[in-house]
């Protein structure tokens, strides 16, 4: 499809990062613009990369103890209205119906852009007494925040994403449950996505629209932008109160549910092609690509049944073995062009097997997330093949998650004075790291003045901390800044 | 949740069939009401039955060569008008985004009632040459029909459903895929559901809006009732022309394409309810089942411990063999109120295990399919728990499936005159078959005396047909007739 596109070369991801991006998804057959303002299709190979790192962040939650659910599309506007810092945040952003058929509807009713208000309302039926407790639900599902900027992937009018929604009988409860899903999102990013991030707390400003704390898990993208790749809300009883959750505890007084959401999304995936993709296009993690081995048959006239045969047999067998394989049969194209394409959707290993390699019975195998893979050809015994695409899976997925964290690190900049700060951002973007103690006006007046936000104040304090690098007061803590998108 | 309600009764399947429907929905916690208007919540109960539902037949539909995609889930209102019959079809039942923010859209954004529209207006970029064919995409999503009277599964506002939409070279290749995917409907439903169906083709009146011919698998529910199942259409090429979606083909000629749609929907988990219940409420197909096993400990004060212990160690040799398995632990209830409960949620093998057992070394087994359940104990050895119940919940799933077509069989009525119809309609319900060459007026006629519909022209015809039931003439085929939810 739209194959005349091929012919072109990417977009060079050094010099045009921005039309690198939308490049690679395009042609990578991930996603594609379509006639709905904001709206993306996300394309089957796109949807199977997602459907692999759906299952396993769902096996995840559910190993958690969690259960899915599916909770109504549309908000009435007056449950929506009740939080009133939750509607602030979301009404800029709402898609209202507001006829059905030829009537018009009594009361607007908003598509979810989250659910904490329809589902707030259902719990408050649902729960009655601490035995009810606790309510561990997740749901998996479309949202629209309609953005008058968007970016396939980034910030679209319409997303997939889950989003947890529990309901505990103490702060601490919910507290322990924000910080275990965070850390699920932690695992499941670095693990299957081969994506370092730095795990924190947002500022007052930056925190969900109705929260009362909320944690995140950050990413550096290989632009020096950060990318808020998860979060994780406690969000007290600010819901509870409003929708009246409420339930008997064992001392026969009644109380209202302490309660967290927590949400990942469709966004990953432009964090994969943004942390792991290079001139050559994407590269994906061997864990969650829709296909880790691809065979291309280098087809001469005379041998063409025998090597067909032969690259099917392979990928059977590799199939058998549990690995994502697939055979690229098509006769209009060359081998050369073949190397590029899949090179371009990012599949980690590529089997090449022609006359001569079956009658030396081997195989070559080349690595999809080398930068001079033309250099490395190996060539091993076919009996050799199963357990070496096995072993090199893993050292791929392994070295991304090096590279990843490598860059990230050589990107992370402490600072001591807003100065230093300033140039940094300027000129070599990244993570801005440094002891601070300012106020919202404080972040407002960096934001406004270097584009910089604070990405988050880590868990993970160092023991001295020193003094604020914009106000020069004593700081209690260490945060990360950095633009973002 | 909610346990008051379990102190009484269910009403009575035979004497109010509609008000046990409601009743068995929201006390086994397969779904509950909430204030927007005919949108239902899925509760986690029966959300995993969905979940199990779509698993075994996403496998299939990727089995036959298809991938899932996501498309958007607005259509804009000019798009949906462009095919005349599928406008009037939908138009009535949409809902219509108008504003989004604070701004009135420049045009409204239906939400999808289902997305022929949305998709074919994307295919026609991504299609132009006859090696871009065949496209086989699947969708799995949710979809908006603003319905006056609404049931919870059988008809709501909002329900998730998984839709096929492929294009082909050829109407005979497009052929082939729309009864490909009728005959997956069929096995799957068969296989994993237990419910025969009647597998056959919609008259001219009841096909659906925009079709060149539609197909469909229809089931009958216990109270007597049609329900259709499934539907695969073969589109023509009425929406290739709408949309303009051609392809350069081999003769160097541009052509429009061929397609097919299909979809199953949430209101198979009401058929499963409406097929298999009894009085004491939900049975559930194994093969489905959330819970496929549930571990009653039959606790005494002096054997707690151990009984418990016992109990979960049961639980962990089920679920390592991959029977899906659980343990009721609640201590506030007796083993007897815990015996109705799970019946009442349709577990398919309930194992009773108390000191006597354990003393004996063995468990206690009791089949939820079986009207006499309290007179079938069965107690076998420990070391035979596992063969034991791998066995029964084979031998449920089939005889839940002969039960079923069993009573669709004594429920299927041969009539060759009208007055016979009528009558059977009004006293007996079921399915009437008769050979038939009426028109879509004659159809109208009948439905409006008898409230009945022609539920599908089947398939498998007899060799000899003879005169039709209501006009008399010379029949080519034989049609299912019904009341139908």
């Amino acid at each position: 499809m739209a194959q005349k596109e091929y012919a072109q070369k990417l977009a060079s991801k050094s010099s045009d990062f921005s039309q690198w991006y939308v490049e690679v998804v395009v042609r990578a057959g991930l996603a594609d613009y379509t006639d709905i303002k904001g709206c993306m299709v996300i394309r089957p190979y796109g949807y199977t990369l997602w459907e692999n790192m759906r299952d396993a962040l769902d096996k995840r939650i559910k190993a958690t103890g969690h259960e899915n659910a599916y909770f109504p599309l549309f908000v009435p506007e007056s449950l929506l209205k009740l939080e009133a810092e939750h509607v602030q945040g979301f009404a800029p952003e709402c898609a209202w119906v507001t006829r059905a058929g030829n009537d018009k509807l009594e009361e607007p009713l908003a598509i979810r852009p989250t659910s904490e208000a329809i589902i707030g309302s259902i719990y408050a039926k649902w729960i009655q007494s601490y035995r009810d407790l606790p309510v561990l639900i997740n749901q998996w599902a479309n949202v629209v925040r309609w953005e008058k900027r968007t970016r396939l992937f980034l910030r679209t009018s319409e997303f997939l994403w889950q989003e947890g929604h529990t309901c505990h009988r103490t702060f601490d409860e919910a507290q322990e449950e924000t910080l275990r899903m965070l850390g699920v999102y932690r695992e499941f990013i670095e693990t299957e996505l081969a994506i370092p991030v730095i795990v924190g707390q947002k500022s007052e400003s930056e925190k969900f629209a109705g929260a009362q704390l909320t944690y995140t898990v950050e990413a550096l993208m290989a632009d020096g932008l950060a990318l808020q790749a998860g979060t994780s809300h406690n969000l007290g009883q600010h819901f509870a109160k409003v929708f009246d959750i409420k339930f008997l505890d064992e001392d026969n007084v009644e109380k209202h549910v302490w309660q967290t959401s927590w949400g990942v999304s469709t966004r990953l995936v432009g964090a994969i092609i943004m942390v792991h993709g290079d001139d050559a296009g994407l590269t994906l993690p061997p864990r969650v690509a829709p296909v880790q081995a691809i065979v291309i048959p280098v087809i001469t006239t005379e041998h063409k049944a025998a090597v067909l045969e032969k690259a099917e047999a392979l990928r059977a067998a590799l199939v058998e073995a549990g690995v994502r394989a697939k055979v690229d049969r098509d006769e209009s194209k060359s081998p050369g062009w073949k190397f590029n394409e899949w090179d371009l959707r990012g599949v980690p290993v590529r089997l090449e097997i022609g006359p001569k390699d079956i009658a030396k019975g081997q195989v070559c195998l080349v690595r999809r997330d080398l930068p001079d893979r033309a250099k490395k050809k190996m060539f091993v015994g076919e009996d050799e093949m199963l357990p070496t695409i096995r072993r090199l899976l893993e050292e791929i997925q392994s070295a991304m998650f090096e590279r990843a964290r490598e860059f990230r690190d050589r990107n992370t900049h402490a600072v001591s004075s807003y100065e230093q700060f300033r140039e940094i951002i300027e000129t070599r973007r990244g993570f801005v790291v440094g002891a601070w103690a300012g106020t919202a006006e404080d972040e407002a007046k960096i934001k406004e003045e270097t584009k910089a936000t604070l990405r988050c104040i880590p868990l993970a304090q160092p023991e001295t901390v020193g003094n604020c690098f914009f106000t020069g007061k004593s700081a209690q803590h260490i945060a990360y800044f950095a633009r973002a998108y």
